[in-house]
């Protein structure tokens, strides 16, 4: 059978990543390795109302087959959002509805991507962009991202030599490492692909969970022409749902419908007409301030935990926003090792060799803190600094020639 | 733009089928167009009910992420069905759930097709199986499908020389030509694959709509090492919800659970589990009962309006479940002609050129009976009975020369 399977099959491996979090689901085990929303804070409730309503307005057409472009009075209202809520022209015919923000790179892939295209992706990145298009075999150049920033220099670089197809950002609270575009740096992006013939996708689930500071440019108002705008309700709203959405150029749109139609017809009209009724009949700000001040707690505590528990020679980011912080270790040691450690302690995590394209053994690794309580934060951070703490002692004989190098791939924590 | 898009989006139209339901939403119109089910069967107060258990049982839960491979309650009961139902030897293992069937053939296509492989598919077949899989850009072979079989010789051949990676197959009430697979076809085509690297999709999204006569064997039981049974709620319960399921080897369903990840991560939870509730607390085969006993009624209905308002040189198929009649008129009219002249009258089908791989301006069409009243097929099949007169009166002057030419495609009504 194996000789059957097609060669975008080969050496594509299980998401490590899921597979960590079905271990999460099967044992007693405190983890930050998902990228979960926090449950509780599911407007259960409304939901429920919100399914009643829909019930009720829609009567039986709510389970009849629907439009591949998704349910119109939904597309409407993201409209409006984009253009109310990031300055982006777009109109409803600009919106397709789909599941997930992961179909949607799915799609692109599909509408984009012959066998050996160049596609730029940022390093440390998130995997699912890597195994979505991997399906279309792209070649993949990956740009560093740090700080406040994608490595522009190396972006130039690899635009006027490769004239790649796609350029992917997760420009906000960036998974995994936490860090946010800021505005000059998206100016200088934009400036760099605006003549040439590139795609951004702008890939955006996290951008409503913000803590502090001001909302940046978007790039699909930087480059509305160039860009497609992915965003989601699986991290502000409800994940189960499977709904997300893409704003792109019309011409985009339509070749996007057609891969959408093949793929699966079209998203469930039921989970649509719901997630409609409860926005519109609820407050989204007051919602998204609820989300964002318990996240920005956890936050804050897993930061005061990291400061508490984690020797000096760790760093680490200080989000604005989202679900993650990126740590970095000592260059000595493998967050792989660290990771089977804390695994023997019940705790996990996600060492950040899969967000790399092709390093391994790295010491940085990724911590959640949306899916956890403020107890679970002190009781996993202590066990993992100890085991930080086991592993470098394991290694004290060359503790004096071990030096820093952070790879210019994460912002500091202030310590 | 346009040159920036993907090589296999070139030459590949919206669905026709798609753009004609589309008008059908838009104005007041007899349809007979699409592969819709009767919305007035639809058990929605049970579903209703069904998704207050869900609420009840699940909890928050339900919002939330879950596996790829679908709930484990549901797959267990996917395979109970497949053992109790269909003789067919599966574990819950073997259940990967989908988003409709239509997303199963994305999946296929994605793990066994490089470019240029050989597929084998139906014809007349069902478009959304080259729609699927064009986007992993195989080479297609069709089958010509009559009567009761699929042209054996014709796949006999086509095995020897081109050794198809896979072959398509919707053997119960085919969509669009209503026929089934007979038991001695059926095995006639197993026996041809099984010495063969040929890897076999068996597509039953209607076969439990059955009016009379009795079930064939499954291909699945015939090969169960070699097929994919791909199944479907969208005709027995509910559409809207797009809920499908694949049973596979293990080995298959372990990279069709890769592809899965990368598509879309998972199915919605949340509908996966209304449809467990609404399986788990509803007599089913009531439900099938109710359902068949309605179609078997409007199909018997539309067969007795085609011989009253059709003119003699037309033949059709009588299907023994399903939702199509396949419909052939003399040689010399296009259903296209027939299409554009029943519109002009606000009665819509699907002429027979999107069910063929490259033929153009065939004389067969598709009519759907389950999403009509009785009286507007008595009101539409009128309306296409006197269109097709006025064309054959348009063409009267050469009527002399036209001869019977059934294409060997069609299985013949009783007249």
């Amino acid at each position: 059978m194996t000789e059957m399977f097609s060669n975008r099959m080969a050496g594509i491996p299980r998401s490590f990543i899921r597979e960590i979090l079905k271990t999460a689901q099967e044992t007693d085990i405190i983890s930050f390795a998902g990228g979960l929303p926090d449950s509780n804070l599911f407007p259960a409730d409304e939901l429920v109302i919100a399914t009643n309503k829909a019930f009720e307005t829609s009567g039986r057409n709510i389970f009849q087959y629907a439009a591949s472009e998704g349910c119109e009075q939904l597309r409407s209202y993201l409209a409006d959002f984009c253009r109310n809520r990031k300055g982006v022209a777009v109109k409803k015919e600009n919106i397709l509805i789909t599941n997930g923000s992961q179909q949607a790179l799915d799609l692109l892939g599909k509408v984009f991507l012959n066998e050996g295209d160049d596609v730029v992706i940022e390093e440390p990145g998130y995997l699912g962009v890597i195994q979505a298009l991997s399906m279309y075999m792209p070649e993949f150049h990956p740009v560093p991202v740090s700080n406040e920033r994608m490595d522009a220099d190396r972006l130039k670089i690899l635009i006027n030599k490769r004239h790649p197809k796609l350029l992917y950002v997760n420009p906000n609270f960036q998974n995994p490492s936490g860090i946010t575009y800021s505005d000059n740096n998206r100016k200088e992006i934009a400036g760099l692909i605006n003549s040439k013939e590139t795609f951004l996708i702008e890939d955006d689930p996290y951008g409503e969970l913000r803590f502090r500071g001001n909302d940046k440019l978007s790039f699909k108002k930087l480059l509305p022409e160039r860009t497609v705008l992915l965003g989601s309700f699986s991290k502000s709203i409800v994940p189960g749902f499977r709904l997300g959405w893409m704003a792109a150029p019309e011409e985009v749109v339509e070749k996007l419908v057609i891969a959408k139609q093949a793929s699966d017809l079209h998203t469930s009209h039921f989970t649509q007409k719901i997630i409609y009724q409860y926005l519109k009949n609820n407050d989204m700000d007051k919602h998204i301030q609820k989300i964002t001040k318990v996240y920005a707690q956890k936050c804050q505590k897993m930061i005061e935990c990291i400061k508490k528990y984690f020797p000096m020679s760790v760093s680490y980011t200080i989000p604005e926003g989202g679900m993650f912080i990126w740590v970095q270790l000592p260059v000595s040691l493998k967050a792989i090792e660290l990771f089977e450690e804390a695994y023997k302690n019940n705790l996990i995590f996600i060492p950040g060799d899969p967000f790399y394209l092709k390093r391994k053994y790295i010491n940085t690794f990724r911590l959640n803190f949306t899916c956890v309580t403020e107890d679970e934060i002190e009781t996993g951070i202590r066990k993992i600094g100890k085991a930080i703490n086991n592993l470098i002692n394991f290694e004290k004989e060359d503790r004096d020639e071990r030096s820093f190098n952070f790879n210019g791939s994460v912002q500091f924590g202030d310590r």
